[in-house]
């Protein structure tokens, strides 16, 4: 157990009342104990309460040998394992939910009177996590340098009647090849008119001259998570896009020039939009500007205009300004920061610049 | 939407009092609407009810231009999902809630008092998903050939200092060969004693002469899931695990053969188990015998012991008998089961006898 976020945590909950909560998120245990487990359809809950009885219920078959700095309390596939959980709780106090646990469990608790009330209280943990230690500020960067490396090597294979799979199965091909864990989310490659479609999964399009060829691919290493995007082009450029280009790349760099301690994150947003809009492309950026990351590849924390939060030194977020041009094509030029005493420390090292390839 | 599906779960809503439910797993989503789309952390929910007001909410980050039969209702990042879909509920009813719904949406829609009650309705649907019509079943048939074929390619890598994660890489290079469309689950690898522990991840463990190699995997295809184990041996077998797989291989058999419609899930594990328990190994055979598959890998309906329902025409489950010895290694032989009119047709055709590596 790391007693650090923990105490953090139950500092949380304290201020919004609270002295229990239940975490079933894998993440978010992880985060807590040290310890990944993949519990399926089956409960892992970890119990966490300020009087310092924590509980980790636990399946039998999730062997899990070692000390994590508190109790476990297995059970077997013939066991009710939410009666065993509701024997843990302080019924006549209110328990924070995790944001993630799923319905079965916590109507089954609510079927038991657990507790006196049930909140959502991820935000408690969530806020810790978003401010990265330094241990995770470099575990971000190194999977950040890997991306870039990554992305280097695929658009090297870039060329002549590849398809969108094709150059989807490199990225693959490449995170193994670099060694890392798998992908924080399956690549996103879109060649011309696709690059327009939000969230396109890579299909048998072949590369023509003149598409623009977006790549958006992270992988994951040492339990974090990397985010990028570029947006090349193959052979030339048709003039919108070239415009279209110039100015992503300006929102992205405006936005990342405006970041430190204190600013708001949808100031953040607006520094980006405003030039777009400005220039008259707001309604083809039709996403938030933003999210934040770390173990998982969307965490607590988008750069929106409705997250009126400020910056806090530690917190690793992506800059992702995109202009889609329906039948034409789409620009996205994403980087991961990195909030620092000062400013931001931009994770990724590869050139924004327009490159044909 | 597939109507045959949705009037089946709207009758099975009927039969516990509800005439309204929200989905928001995408798996069932795909099964009731033909279109598998992945929100992330954003909400996707599919509202039915029984007077055809069906709705489906959806991010317009998620592009999905072609008619679903059922009517949209668009949001974007900067709204309310959860007080859109609460638009949808009627209010004065309760509401069947998706097992898997997460609890942030869940305490969302209560906090609005979108229904006047809620309850795990996903029962309903799963009972019908539960039972494959002709397509699915040949969907899952042709998923396990594959499998079949991988465990050989697989089976045929094995060689004098091969590690664990390498012969893991062996499965999927084996699915990629063969076009799936990735895995149901990680490949589970065990050699010698690694066998014996429950959900082991592949590590750098190294084969040795006289180890058990555990090979649980499947792979997905169109749709749906394979799922399957063989214990191999390496070059000589102990004699303790030469009897065990004898009783392994008997237990798997004697459940198998007992299959039919009408048969309680509880009597197929009792097949297998007292096998095994009469033999002196009831205390390592330490899960349930099997589980039911499809579009998931785990689907509603375990064969256990606590499972009293009766098996139907259409089903589809695992038969996974094991012994797990300690610091000496573990057997487990697992194949799919179709259940037929009279019967059960075995969906995996690989040889079940001590084969020697």
């Amino acid at each position: 157990m790391n007693n650090v976020r923990l105490d953090q945590t139950i500092k949380g909950l304290a201020e919004i009342g609270l002295a229990q909560m239940v975490i079933t998120d894998p993440a978010t245990i992880y985060y807590l104990t040290g310890r990944w487990i993949d519990p399926g359809e089956r409960l892992l809950a970890l119990y966490m309460n300020s009087n310092g009885q924590n509980r980790m219920l636990i399946n039998e078959l999730f062997t899990v040998p070692e000390e994590l700095g508190v109790q476990k309390v297995w059970y077997s596939d013939t066991q009710n394992a939410v009666a065993l959980l509701a024997e843990c709780i302080e019924r006549d106090k209110p328990l924070g939910i995790d944001k993630n646990m799923p319905a079965r469990f916590l109507l089954g608790l609510m079927e038991l009177e657990a507790a006196s009330g049930y909140k959502n209280a991820s935000v408690c943990v969530d806020r810790v996590r978003a401010r990265k230690d330094k241990n995770e500020a470099e575990l971000m960067r190194r999977a950040s340098r890997m991306n870039d490396v990554a992305i280097g090597m695929v658009a090297a294979k870039v060329r002549e009647g590849i398809t969108e799979e094709q150059l989807a199965a490199e990225v693959i091909a490449a995170y193994r090849c670099l060694g890392a864990e798998g992908v924080s989310f399956e690549p996103l490659i879109g060649f011309g008119a696709n690059a327009a479609i939000g969230h396109h999964a890579p299909d048998q399009t072949v590369l023509r001259e003149g598409d623009c060829v977006l790549i958006d691919i992270g992988c994951k290493k040492d339990g974090y998570c990397a985010d990028m995007t570029r947006t090349y082009f193959y052979r030339s450029v048709p003039e919108k896009l070239r415009e279209v280009y110039g100015l992503v790349q300006q929102a992205n760099a405006a936005a990342r020039a405006i970041i430190k301690p204190g600013v708001r994150f949808c100031d953040i947003d607006a520094a980006a939009r405003n030039i777009i809009a400005e220039a008259g492309y707001g309604s083809f950026f039709t996403h938030r500007l933003g999210h934040s990351i770390g173990i998982e590849v969307h965490e607590y924390g988008d750069v929106s205009s409705v997250n009126e939060n400020p910056v806090e030194e530690g917190m690793v977020f992506s800059i992702e300004p995109g202009i889609y041009l329906p039948d034409i094509g789409g620009v996205r030029i994403e980087d991961l920061v990195l909030v620092t005493a000062n400013g931001c420390e931009t994770l990724n090292c590869i050139s924004r610049d327009l490159n044909i390839l």
